[in-house]
């Protein structure tokens, strides 16, 4: 086995690193015999001399291989769904039963947020009773009953990713094609799904800024996965300002549910509609992007992909009585509920031209929605709720922001902020789709 | 405070740091706030990326602040000696006391070496009862009494760069410029010397194997150095072969020795004088570099060398009559012994053509004379002696190569390896000075 000074020196002079080399360090770093400052010098000198398609593919290869590999029913259509992240983003939570009740199997691993906002897990743990950590034998019942789940990373799978990840947050590293492809796709292709659909976000809330970017990252995502054996394409869509109306954990949910029902935003159900169309016509369960997506409308308006939500809830151990309320009765019975609301006024005449989703994300943060550290608590209760789109006339003093906070008083400062989050003009602006285009 | 993670993205996107931010980055390393991966991503792109002079110089200057800086008296001509280090170099163990002869004072603060041979502090220990270790006090007392030391690094001396070179031995960033010259300088500057000579080896058992890469690196510290008060010159001498006839602690010490009573090899007696030459020039005790070396060669031709050689053993612990057999009767009494020698004979009438000094030291390594890692022990007997230099004429047969070893058997393997150090040609060979400039 080469030695790990001598794998880092050769990554140092931009030198291509074989498979032995890649396999060695992800063991050293799976092992705990890889030193602290090994590893980060490491993640360091991939960052400035990148690495080959070869290599990417050999590295994500590597942390699959460095723990369990969850493996389900061949015969089963199983998908899967990725983000990169974005203000609002609750897609996956209406789509995984959507996708469902259209007959998929959904093995869904999700993360907590490290970022403005809490992450998957985070919106549905508003739900009570609400179990992120699945066993492999909980999950596939799941996969049984419900057809999918939501979970979160279990200990055993990619662990090298996991202590990869958390130094690339420390050292400046996260931003490397070649981590975010092997960190992404090690954890999809670990959670056994055979076909994925990558939503990847760009524009000033997102972490592509440009097209030009999220096509390259995007070629390297899909073919890296392609090598792994999972079947991917890659959507992009537009991330400047939030998706849907609601900002915060509770009221997302609350939002996916009114997804599920039919109804919620368009931009959402555009945005869950063309990702489960793309996934239904990979697996032939459509023959056209297109049909897939008006499988997924009808179990929309069917209720059948509430219904899977329903019992993938009871799946993950919310009592039944609870889900039902959640799903078909008065949600915010059982929803957290902010103590406060100060609605926020425009102060002119005229369109709403922009609303700028990454300070709205950041305020939430300060209100309790996001973390800025791993371990803090979030207040599943507070965020925010837009009255306006961009798009909508509106009239100086009219109300366009809802904020949901905990403390009686909202921060002067904070409400100076959000009021500059929204931008008046005279003339109606052209509304842009969230779909920018598909990539396979 | 900058944050240690926006400093690294500042390096890692090959932006110049502030004082400030060098600043808070050494601080973090010297108080152990900073993460182990983080020191490690931040070697990495300081290797990568480099640093400007301005930056080097705030490096260094961060590193003598991160602990104490000894303090001499003013009116003393303070002078020191570095090295970059050769395979048989002993020169600072005759060229210290010698500079004390002349009225100099050498406070100098050596290592030990994770290399092929001993460092300097390693080949003292052959002498019973020397010790590394002084205090503050200790240290005065000797530049007081015999007008030099040669003492390890204590605790509070620099211990930023204790902290960094731990980690860039094992993260491949040993060769990165700014962090060698921040290592040594701020060493040089920390031990409080006014004036400095460098050893810049250049060949191919040096650091730098080409005179373009001494140059270049020299200028590096000769700026540094000055812009912290401590003028430099540097002298760039050749390492392709050993220096001497000796390889091995005690057989140093035995060599340093004679070139202390007036004898020894030419090349080390010319690397003492030249080196001696410029810091006497430099403090103006000699008006020309050779007058300065003129002085020196009296100092060892009188035996006052020797004297202040033997007044520097006593201040640091050797027994008073040790020290005297050593200095002035058979310093064979006093010095470890290997059990066993074997010579190596030449296999064709010629001359010496070249000794290959790296693959020699390599050899003395594994018969014990050097480390691998850094807690091992060294057997200080153990060597080899060259019975011909580079020039000298050779019959097949005859003895070219003395090993000092401790089994009773010389293992094949070492030997076959012995002899293909030497080359054997028709005609007399061109013989090079070893000293190739000096640079100011």
């Amino acid at each position: 086995m080469p030695s790990i000074v001598d794998i880092i020196a050769k990554k140092r002079d931009a030198q291509e690193l074989s498979k032995e080399d890649v396999e060695a360090f992800v063991a050293m770093v799976t092992r705990g015999t890889a030193q602290d400052c090994q590893i980060g010098a490491m993640l360091m000198a991939i960052y400035l001399n990148d690495m080959t398609e070869e290599e990417t593919t050999n590295l994500t290869r590597a942390c699959v291989n460095s723990g369990e590999v969850l493996e389900w029913s061949k015969s089963w259509p199983l998908v899967d769904k990725h983000s990169t992240g974005g203000v609002g983003d609750k897609v996956s939570i209406p789509m995984a039963p959507a996708l469902a009740a259209c007959g998929l199997k959904v093995p869904m691993v999700s993360g907590r947020g490290l970022d403005f906002t809490g992450g998957t897990l985070d919106k549905l743990e508003s739900i009570t009773g609400f179990k992120v950590a699945l066993s492999k034998e909980e999950m596939e019942a799941a996969l049984i009953a419900a057809g999918c789940f939501i979970a979160g990373q279990t200990e055993k799978l990619v662990p090298a990713d996991r202590e990869l990840y958390k130094r690339r947050d420390v050292t400046g590293t996260v931003g490397s094609d070649a981590l975010v492809v092997a960190s992404i796709i090690s954890k999809k292709v670990a959670a056994g799904a055979s076909a994925l659909v990558m939503d990847v976000k760009v524009g000033r809330a997102a972490v592509f800024k440009s097209e030009e970017r999220a096509v390259q990252v995007s070629k390297k995502l899909i073919g890296t996965a392609n090598k792994l054996g999972l079947k991917t394409k890659a959507v992009l869509t537009a991330m400047d300002v939030p998706i849907g109306n609601s900002v915060g954990n509770a009221l997302e949910i609350a939002e996916s549910i009114e997804c599920l029902r039919g109804g919620g935003p368009e931009d959402l159900r555009t945005l869950v509609l063309t990702l489960s169309g793309v996934l239904l016509h990979m697996h032939g369960v459509a023959e056209t992007v297109e049909e897939g997506q008006q499988q997924v409308a009808d179990a929309l308006s069917s209720g059948k992909g509430l219904e899977k939500f329903k019992e993938m809830l009871e799946c993950q151990g919310v009592d039944s009585a609870v889900a039902h309320e959640v799903c078909f009765g008065d949600m915010w019975k059982v929803l957290p509920k902010a103590q406060f609301t100060t609605d926020l006024p425009v102060d002119q005449d005229g369109f709403v031209g922009d609303l700028d989703a990454l300070e709205i994300a950041r305020v939430c943060r300060e209100l309790g929605a996001g973390r800025s550290r791993a371990d803090q608590e979030l207040d599943l209760s507070v965020g925010v709720t837009l009255l306006k789109s961009v798009g909508d006339q509106v009239k100086r003093g009219e109300h366009w922001l809802r904020v949901h906070h905990s403390k009686q008083e909202l921060d002067q400062a904070l409400k100076k902020r959000l009021q500059s989050c929204v931008t008046t003009i005279a003339a109606k602006p052209l509304l842009k789709s969230r779909i920018i285009k598909i990539m396979e």
